[in-house]
């Protein structure tokens, strides 16, 4: 735990002017770093992120997983990350696949739009499964863990520039990812749980941004059932949370939270 | 004024369980909607993007001149948009351009991440430009342009689901954008001040969200000199906005504000 709650803490000083009220001052404040990561797939430039420093290795395998372009982190021969550079190369056991070619495919001619349909992507459709876990959660675990992800973000407190995600379970948090982008927290959080051996399933994911379809997409790869975000759904993300059999929690903040679908995992209710 | 604010409500209600404390209360609730909308420039699929339903005309047509594919409106052709199906058919003048060629490399094989640049695609190098406006505001009118921002956005305080810019001038908001995804807002807008032949040079940009690299490309390339947001800024975002001359104000909210760049555009400093 103490190593996940250390990662990812990339900030820069900025020389800023302060204004509160009347007071006009010059100081030093906190500003969260953002870098460009290329990754090169078995020597073919596959895409450019932009990230938060920190977590780079989680970041490209929970990428690549989430694309369904590797299974799992056996399927990786070598990864070598020059942060400096912005540059990690990949290469996979078993070379080019089908998923790697449809993830390029997904920004030329994938997809449908063709009648509208929860899965806009081809490799969604292959990647994203149906969640049944017999999983449930008490209003008091919703409250709790939202509570202990607002703890944990300091870099949040200092700059107000990033996303957090923590997977929980018991009461506790298990893990813990942070980025200046939405996706990025759950690739990291995933390319974790991958490398470490972390199970999903068993476990429930607390969210501080809002829920789109994409978001919704990436925990239903992940093959959890519960999200628990401290912002908004958007309309797609629930439709596909019912079809998908995620349990949607929104707004969870003090006392409050909105429970959107699948409410049957929410005990008491 | 009116009809800008009129547009992009779309929000639809479904039934919720929302607990405050030891209330627990089935009930109505709004929230966004998300479509997916598929661009096919000259008969080839583009992108498929995720948006808030509304001002999709302006979304494509601020997209395309973002990225490069048209400089302004007259080359485009023909418009079609079939929200339903969410397919949007859009053929230029020229047919296919170098930008476009471009735009689809992006995701395959253009950009550097060889050697740190805040540059990270070519199209941007094409399309970013050095903003040089005489253009100077006053603290009063930040928090002024921030609380305005905040007083039209009956969607957020409907929904939370939504990101919101306007382009202000003279103490009033000229035009007003809103949608899931911080990029959208910015194309939107654009594309409205395309449409409509609004001058960007001379306005100020106010908007609620977080401001990345990606959004601070977006100022540039519309040819904007200071942005208020109501949150923070990542590095890239200011080192980019110092090199292209734009002014970057942070956490404009209430009395308080940050200049992060270019502050010899505030005035009383």
């Amino acid at each position: 735990m103490s190593e996940a709650m250390n990662a990812c803490k990339g900030t820069t000083n900025y020389q800023i002017v302060k204004i509160n009220g009347q007071s006009i001052e010059s100081m030093n404040e906190p500003v969260i770093e953002e870098i460009p990561l290329t990754i090169f797939l078995n020597g073919k430039e596959l895409v450019t992120m932009l990230a938060a420093a920190g977590e780079e290795k989680y970041l490209v395998i929970g990428f690549l997983a989430t694309e369904g372009i590797i299974q799992n982190i056996n399927e990786i021969k070598t990864l070598d990350i020059d942060v400096m550079q912005g540059v990690i190369h990949v290469t996979t056991v078993s070379g080019e696949t089908a998923a790697e070619k449809m993830f390029l495919k997904r920004y030329l001619t994938a997809c449908c739009g063709k009648g509208r349909s929860a899965f806009y992507f081809v490799n969604d459709v292959l990647t994203a499964k149906t969640v049944s876990t017999e999983l449930t959660i008490s209003i008091k675990e919703v409250m709790q863990y939202s509570e202990l992800l607002e703890a944990v973000s300091e870099t949040f407190r200092l700059t107000g520039g990033v996303h957090g995600g923590a997977l929980a379970k018991n009461g506790e948090l298990v893990c813990w990812s942070q980025d200046i982008g939405r996706h990025n927290v759950f690739d990291k959080l995933y390319g974790r749980c991958l490398t470490e051996g972390i199970s999903t399933y068993d476990k429930i994911l607390v969210f501080s941004g809002r829920v789109s379809s994409e978001i919704l997409l990436k925990v239903s790869k992940m093959n959890i059932s519960v999200i628990i975000a401290r912002s908004a759904p958007t309309s797609l993300a629930i439709d596909m949370a019912e079809e998908l059999g995620v349990t949607v929690i929104g707004f969870a903040r003090g006392q409050r939270c909105n429970i959107y679908s699948h409410k049957e995992r929410v005990l008491g209710l």
